[in-house]
């Protein structure tokens, strides 16, 4: 895909939301839980967060997008989440996952592993997270370099760049994964997204209010569409903040200003390459 | 009730609130509990949330106002909002209900229902949540034309008086409708109160934190006197909020330093209507 | 202990923190679990909340510091809070008490109760908690003045004093009383650090972030040296934060700012006094 094409679904992407102010709901942690939410407000989108499965199919019956998040596992969502991500899968619905502390005990692999048959339409996550999941999944050819290697806190987004591609062809969507650098990946094409703030590493919710606006911008566009604007406003957001600031708290206040803030041509027209593989 | 009356009765309110620092104990939604809690310390008054029907008892017990919001339902609140209800209504306790998607989900309605036994002081929602309400408690006369619409996000608080009127007559205290203006009624006097920011909805917990100021106005005044204060100093700070800032992040920080710095005088002399039924 | 000793291990702790970003892990209540993790990261501690006891021993096992906040009671609590206390004590791990509420509700009660057998390192409380969990735990000798005193919230820090001493000496850790002053004490040495701000009573969560911040510190320091220095940085913030601006909105935002800000000797230099017992 030419980069002018999608600065053109971009810019269509942003507008839409704008417009239709799209409900994305979410099963998400409690750390963040109200950052996700005013981010998705932020860029004209709409909240509603859930921790039960019938509530999880009345929400996303109502919406294109949903987004679900393993930050902070509570024992009801052993049920919920695969439910949920049942309900998603079989009506077409796009949802996210941000399989936060893939590795990290029995409920939660557990989740992951039933998740596989329900897989969601985009995964965002760091570089670590995605290579753990795309080995928990299997959906690296035999012999890949990042099979073999270990989860890994500071495993580079380029690092990653083989687990995505080969997860997005396997989920048949996006992966979009999060560092100084930002990777998106539909598995034919790949693109990096510059921008951001040191601060981002320093207030709780960076990566999960992402996962959550990717879900808004999916109510509107194709999970590779909705994956790039997402990463594109966010570094326009933290860049701009960025200047402003003296420190992680003022940052995040400026930050949901500039999410506001951001028309459509400049998410476009936010620094970012295109790979073809 | 003169407008006089009304502003002297609001005057008394902030004056004790910032006096006596009364705590209002919430049962509430995980996404906004946040600004639940400071928007209460903000006003003056003392904030303390559970999740546990002995634990409400033993906070109801200790304070004249309490919260429920039915925001983000849990398993455990089957039986814990119904439990704090009957204990808060059969101890004369003046309760505010927050109805957060009604209609929506099986849990959700059993607990609604369950809890016509033990009505609140004071419902606070949207003017859709009031009309769902109004029809599933039977508020409403026979053929009145507020119950046969149906539940839509673009009702408007006009469009709600009736059920407003009908269901502050069936719960014996206050509804407060909340919109871009607020209709405060006891079923005999109609308030409209003026003011905010197109930025209210742009944050979420607007509604939930006016939720609990509420209940912290209602520990040192009767349900009406509650509810008009709590939508006139919401209106005031929103307004003098709206004028500060770019985007929804500097809002919320502005519109808590507001709701400080809000006096007696300032709360009663607010824009707001009043008509007699 | 000297000043210019216990001065010297507050540069070495800050200076650690923001070298290797030790993660202390949390199991905190959901009104102020983004502020705690914030100002973890602030401080340049690194976060991660749990409500399983499993991911608590996962993640205990990980970290050599931990906290526990008993602020919004769950019904999982009642196994995953002493499971996970049992886990932190047998490895020898610094783990932070915040006994909030104790003396309010069955689960909580019990949890206390069973928790004895599992000691904290530190435990960070207000001057009443401090009292009702020194008398809970038989800390303090027959006849003592403070096992008599009932709990208030009336009580000051110079009143906890005794009860201060005598459940540090019994945790063999240091208890650390948040008030106007802040006293910390390891049982031999009693400190009191000056500063803050008004605002930190009229926001949510300057004491449970106290506490997350103090586990920080214990990742890298003695029990003792990891309270003085939060209690430090803390007022140091406050009370920078309080001169720039007019309300609590504002103050939480520069607070945070300020806490990023402070540097190993900005830290040590906080006015504080030192009594030897």
């Amino acid at each position: 895909m030419k980069k002018e094409e999608i600065q053109r679904k971009i810019i269509d992407a942003v507008k839409r939301v704008k417009a239709e102010n799209p409900m994305a709901p979410s099963m998400t942690n409690n750390v963040t839980i109200n950052l996700v939410a005013n981010a998705q407000l932020a860029v004209g989108g709409s909240a509603a967060m859930t921790y039960l499965d019938d509530e999880a199919e009345a929400l996303g019956g109502m919406s294109d997008g949903f987004y679900i998040n393993m930050g902070t596992m509570m024992p009801v969502y052993r049920d919920t989440f695969v439910k949920a991500a049942k309900f998603l899968s079989e009506n077409g619905k796009k949802w996210v996952l941000d399989p936060v502390g893939v590795g990290m005990g029995d409920v939660r692999m557990d989740i992951l592993r039933r998740m596989k048959d329900y897989k969601p339409a985009i995964v965002r996550a760091n570089a670590s997270e995605v290579m753990a999941l795309s080995a928990l999944w299997g959906a690296e050819e035999e012999g890949s370099a990042a099979t073999a290697r270990g989860v890994d806190s500071t495993d580079t987004v380029d690092a990653a760049e083989q687990a995505a591609v080969s997860l997005a062809r396997l989920i048949g969507g996006a992966v979009e994964v999060s560092g100084e650098v930002d990777l998106i990946t539909d598995g034919k094409t790949v693109v990096r997204s510059y921008g951001g703030s040191k601060y981002m590493e320093m207030i709780t919710g960076a990566g999960c209010s992402l996962g959550g606006v990717t879900a808004v911008y999916a109510c509107v566009a194709d999970p590779f569409t909705a994956a790039v604007t997402a990463a594109n406003v966010y570094n326009l957001a933290g860049r701009a903040a960025d200047g402003e600031v003296q420190g992680p708290g003022s940052f995040q206040v400026r930050f949901l200003d500039h999410l506001y803030m951001a028309g459509p041509e400049d998410v476009a027209a936010n620094p970012f390459d295109v790979k073809e593989l």
